[in-house]
This record gives C-alpha cells, sequence and structure tokens, in this order.
C-alpha cells in the first residue's frame, strides 16, 4: 500500500512542504517540493519543483500572506491544482501530513496528533511562544482541512532526549525547574537524526558506536555532540536561543544583559497576542540580535565576503563561538571523534566559513582539503578534509523533510 | 621610604585585608592579614594573624557587623589596637588602601581615587549593583577616616581590556551596545595577573610568552584564555553572572529562562535601596542559584566528597562545565599552550575537582599525577601534572591582595 505523505516545516519567514510516496518500511519517493518565502521581508515568493522540473522559481504571490498558515495553504493549493501531480488531485489524497514542531517538552518520540496532544503543545507553547505558535496554527489547518489525513508532530527537541543530567540540568532552584520544566532540551534534532543517520552509512559504521561533532549552521545555528549515535550535548537550551547566534538571534549572552538593554524587558511585547506571550527580552534576543544586527543583514553569503569592518566583526564572532563549541564537544567525547560535520545553509555553503573554522580547529587534528572544500556540495555526504588529517571534516545535506517521512515510513502507528 | 599599605577586598560575604611595608618599585612585605567572615551566614568570625603567628582563628564577632563597611572598620580597628603591629599605631599610620573593585568598567588601569573617580564608580555600581557596591561604601569610610592616606582603585576587569573585539562583542544592536556600555568585560583580572606573572616566573618565560589556560575556582568561579601574557578571551561576562556557575550564581544559562522562573523578573528585587537598583532576575540568578540550589550548600569540599546524588550531580556538572571552557580555549589558543592552571579556593584545594577536570581533557595531552595532585599545595606555583604529558598541569595560590600591593609599589604616582 502506498501512501502521500506531506511534510510541513514551518519557519520563523518561511513554510516548506516536501510530497512523498511511501510504502510501509520503505525509504520514501520525493514527488515535490515547494516553499514559500519571504513571510518577513514581503512580497512572498513561491518557488516549487516537481521531481528534476523547476515549475516556479521566487515567484511573487499576488495573494495577501501573512501568516505561515496562510503560505500553508497556497501551498497546498499549488499541489492539489497541478495537473501533472496526478498524486495529489484532491486533498482527500493526503494519507499523512507530519509537522516539524520546535519544543516537543518531554515528549521523546513523534506523536500522531490527538485533541489531547494538541492541548498539550498548545500548553508547551507558552515554553516556546516564537517558535512553535505558527507550526500549531499549521496544525489546526489541517485538522480541518485535511480530515482524513493523519497529522504527526516530530520534535526538534526529541533526538535530545539522551542528554545525561549533569548536561541538561541548570544550576538553579531544583523545585522550580521541575514546576517549570525548565531544564536544557536542545533543538535542530530531526537535522541531527538525519545527520546521524547519513554520516554513519557515509562511513559504514553502525549508529551506535557513531561519534561526531555535528554543527547545523542556518539562520538559527547549534552545535551537537553525538556520543554512540546519540545527543550527549548540544548548544541550544530551554529554548533556541542559547548557545551561537544566528540571523536575529543573539545565541549566548549574559542572562543579566538584557536588564541593562532596556527597561521593562519583562513585560509583554506588542507582537504578544491573546494565546502568545511574548516578553519584551525574548522579542529582542530572538528577534532584533544576531549578525543582523551587527551587519544590517541576515545574508550571511553577504556576510563573509564582504570587506565591511562590521561583517568581518561578524564572521570572525561567529567563526570564534563555533570553533569554541567543537572545542567544548572535543573534550566531551574525550577526543573519541570520527568526524567534524557540517549541515544547514551556511554549513553547506559557506567554504570559507568551513575553512576559517576548521583552521582555528588544527590543533585537535581537524584539518581542511581546500580544492575538496570549494567543490559543490552534491552528494548527502561529501568529504573536505586534509589527507593525513587524525579526524575527518564532512558536509552533510541534511534534510528535515525527508527525515520525518521517513520516520513516517517507519511507523507502524500509521499502517 | 617605606610606606603602609593596606589591600582591602571585599567579597559578598566576607571582607579580607592584608597589611604591608613596601618601598619604591620592591616587592612588599607582608606584616599581618585579617578577616572577617559568614557576613551572610552571622555570627561574623574575625580571624587575625600577624607575621607566622595566628592571633585569632575564626572568633565570634560581638559587635553587630551587617555591612562590609562594618566589617572594615573592625578590621581596621584590630590592626591599629595591635600592640605588637607597631606600624599602624594610629590611623595616620597607612598611605596608601588599595580596594579590589569588581567592575572597572572602560578603565583599563588602576585608578587613583579621586571624586570624579568616584562619582565614575558610582555611575558603574548600576551596571554591577550586586558587586561594585560593597567596594564603595568601604572606598568612602576610607576617605573619611584616613585622610592622609592615598586611594587606589583596582578593577577585577582591567586585565581584561586586551580582549579582540571578536570575543567581547555581543551580537546584539550595536548602538544600544554602546550607549548603554554591553560588551564582555570579564573579572577575576586582579587573580589573573598574579598568576600570569607567578606563572611565567616559575616555568621562566617571558610573561609577554606565556601561554595559558587559568581557571580560577572558587565560590566565583572563572576561567581565563591568557596569550601573550595577555587577556584573550574569558568567561564572564558584562557581569561576572555569565560563564561558570558558582556557589550562589548560575552561571551561563538560557537568557530566556528567568523568564519562565517567575514573574515579574524584570522589577525591583526586595533587596534594592535607593542607590542600587538589582531586578528580581539578578537577584535569582546572582544569589538563588548555583550549587547552593543544587545541593543546598556553597561549601564545594562538601559536595566533592559526599555521596548524596544531588552533591555528585552538582560536582559532574562543575567538573563539565571547567572542561567545556578547557576545550574552548585550547582551541581558540591553537593548541599553543604552556600549561592548564588552577587557582582559586576550590582549584587549591580540590584534587578532586582537578582530577575529574584534568582526565576530561587528557585528549588534549593533559595528565594529573595522583601523588604530586595529593600533595600539600604549599608554594605560590605547584605543579601536579603527570611526567610526559604534553602540556603542564599547575596550581597557583592566587593572591589578590598581594598583587594590588604590589602595583601600588610599582606606580610610580605613589611615590
Amino acid at each position: 500500500m502506498t501512501k502521500i505523505i506531506l511534510s510541513i516545516n514551518a519557519g520563523s519567514s518561511s513554510v516548506k512542504i516536501s510530497v512523498y510516496t511511501a510504502k510501509h518500511r520503505e525509504p520514501p519517493n520525493q514527488l515535490a517540493e515547494a516553499q514559500i518565502s519571504g513571510l518577513t521581508a514581503p512580497p512572498a515568493q513561491l518557488t516549487y519543483s516537481r521531481g528534476d522540473v523547476q515549475v516556479l522559481d521566487h515567484q511573487e504571490v499576488k495573494e495577501n500572506v501573512e501568516t505561515q498558515d496562510d503560505a500553508f495553504k497556497i501551498l497546498l493549493d499549488t499541489f492539489a491544482g497541478d495537473q501533472e501531480l496526478p498524486e495529489i488531485s484532491a486533498k482527500g489524497d493526503i494519507s499523512v501530513a507530519c509537522h516539524r514542531v520546535v519544543h516537543g517538552g518531554d515528549y521523546t518520540t513523534a506523536k500522531i496528533i490527538t485533541q489531547d496532544t494538541y492541548h498539550h503543545l498548545e500548553r508547551l507553547t507558552d515554553l516556546a511562544p516564537l517558535h512553535n505558535a505558527n507550526s500549531l496554527r499549521i496544525i489546526k489547518s489541517c485538522m480541518d482541512e485535511l480530515p482524513s489525513a493523519l497529522n504527526v508532530a516530530y520534535f526538534d527537541s526529541q533526538f535530545h532526549a539522551t542528554l545525561p543530567p549533569h548536561v541538561c540540568t541548570y544550576p538553579i532552584d531544583q523545585e522550580i525547574a521541575k514546576n517549570n520544566q525548565l531544564r536544557k532540551y536542545g533543538f535542530h534534532g530531526i537535522s541531527y537524526s538525519f545527520i546521524t543517520r547519513a554520516v554513519a552509512e557515509y562511513l559504514g559504521k553502525n549508529q551506535a558506536d557513531l561519534n561526531i561533532i555535528a554543527l547545523h549552521l542556518g539562520s538559527g545555528a547549534s552545535a551537537c555532540a553525538i556520543k554512540g549515535g546519540h545527543s550527549w550535548d548540544t548548544s541550544m537550551g530551554l529554548t533556541p536561543l542559547a548557545g551561537l547566534p544566528g540571523a536575529t538571534r543573539s545565541g549566548s549572552v549574559d542572562p543579566s544583559l538584557v536588564f541593562h538593554y532596556a527597561s521593562d524587558v519583562g513585560k509583554l511585547s506588542p507582537s504578544s497576542t491573546k494565546e502568545l506571550h511574548i516578553s519584551v527580552a525574548e522579542e529582542i534576543l530572538n528577534k532584533q540580535s544576531g549578525w543582523k544586527a551587527l551587519t544590517g543583514t541576515t545574508n550571511f553569503g553577504k556576510i563573509a565576503t564582504s570587506d565591511r569592518p562590521e561583517c568581518k566583526l561578524a564572521f570572525d564572532l561567529f567563526a570564534d563561538r563555533v570553533s569554541a563549541f567543537i572545542g567544548s564537544y572535543y573534550v566531551s567525547l574525550a577526543g573519541k571523534v570520527d568526524a567534524l560535520v557540517f549541515a544547514g545553509g551556511i554549513g553547506e555553503k559557506s567554504d570559507k566559513l568551513r575553512a576559517a573554522v576548521v583552521e582555528q580547529a588544527a590543533c585537535l587534528g581537524f584539518g581542511i582539503d581546500p580544492t575538496l572544500n570549494a567543490a559543490k556540495i552534491s552528494n548527502v555526504v561529501q568529504d573536505v578534509g586534509a589527507k593525513g588529517a587524525r579526524h575527518r571534516t564532512l558536509v552533510c545535506r541534511t534534510d528535515e523533510q525527508y527525515e520525518m517521512a521517513r520516520g513516517c515510513a517507519d511507523n507502524d502507528e500509521l499502517w
């Protein structure tokens, strides 16, 4: 039996959907992929490809697209309206819709969404208002518009359920920590799960024997120490704010900084809604910081190649923070590291950042090969390391949508 | 010409004063040392030694000691009232009083305190209310009670004036950062300055050629990468809160954590005064966290030797965070590291912590010698490293009061 799976990935400024056909316990096949981007920098743009055919490339969207949910509906109509995608001729053809949800709280596995799960996720949203709310709205739409589909939530935090207590505990009042669910959760886990399997396969190792330092570097950026195939430490924390800076995120800063940044930072931000409580502080550190604040652009490609002093500063700052995590996790893994793995938009595309980071970490036995590093990254896993280096350096084209669809194909509850 | 120098070190729960005789550009000689401890856990206790004679050992103080300034006055009377310390028979005998001040803002050198300097320090106190206020009150007392003495402020931040821009910049709005003086300052600098000179001397190297990873681990704890004798990176930030956890400090946590810890954390804490503005958040993270929150005690010696699960957790958590900084700074120094140096109360006394940390960092070429590590630390610098390890491991008995007195002896403005 073949099922049609939609893999939905709602980011802060875009929504991406991939369509797969899948059979039980077989790798899914991608039929089409569509994305609406530029939600926070209108006009929104639609990109659509079917198989190897690029149907639309950053075409301006005529309709008003204000929310991730608006974008989702347009993408759904795009698939259903495409004559040459007969697999989705009606919305009823979709059997499974899987959703990337950033914060899963204590959930350690993907969850089929029932009314109960949905309400639990609503409550979790208070822990990560800036991150979960968009996914939740799309899940609601799917429950309304695709009544015949099963909805499945995949959590960015679930891969990190294996963090040991001395890593995931914050040294704060433990009763309050317990009651308010305050601990390191970690994120980008769907990506790290893909990376772990892909790299193990590439190296011909069992996942259970794989130790890597993985870097998911995009407009949100994190690092992860993976030990025996499981998350052992990661840079994000209670929320995705901690750790590395990102496009608009400060990353870890002195926790008292924001109280010296502006007054009343504990108040609700004007962008809060009745359901969504965001403090001014969280708004400042998540949305008004990062390399946007340093350079004026969120485009790391431009920053990496610019000669402007503020771009050089942002580049050096980012490379320094990334190398620092490599050092930390190298020690945390006691030097038993099969590979350093770059992933995410910047990890895949910025050979300049890879070179800077790996050169800084040369003392640990990593090395970059300039020719391999300059080559186009077209394989799922590609070697960019210097021959003879003590540890390998790889690039992985991580694919969160595929990871979720694969999870659905393997999930006996769905078949 | 010989001068009497008082070196005053006001901590959060104690005040320590050392008395020196000094000649211009010669190493000072310590005459006596006195300390009042237990300010936050009454009754306060007075310890006093003159040369090798222990005059008082944790004797309960009869007077009411509520503030650091109360303690200071009792200590001053102790010296002046001691017949066998003829060098201070009257307060007028004191030529120089030097003061450890935590936050020096943009000051890059010690400052003789004038009305102008004093007012500048008052303004800085808003950046570090929990840390500077006690020193300021004592400085005020000295200006009143020792009119013939010159007062000199030594800043814990001044050693870190050499942090490079990509290290000391926070990725936040740069105009606000500039206006509000928001950057990484770093602290424990008086100690790191002592450590740098003592270790260079021990290794027979010029300070300008010395690269070390230094750890000042006490009830406040920090790490510092020292490159060419200068601070290159350090774990504390805008305030001493960032970085490693301490006795009551959380260290770095997700900057959004405190907003999920309690409501109204941006409000002024009840312990604020008219001059002193402390947010509830800063109070929680500085005073109600750390290993006190995990274990119920601030005594790391007890934690390290206890079998209680919460003590083991606190120990493992601390060792993990310390090793993480060793990894980071090893990379930051490109592996060119002359020694790993332990200092501070815990760094000096806890051979168990040293062993745990160094064993975790064995992959970087550090190693501990169990016999040397178990020996009493009685020299200023003492080797605890394994023979044949690629890098040395040392313990340094840092001495902030001596460091300030030495600075005074060398300061031509005072002679």
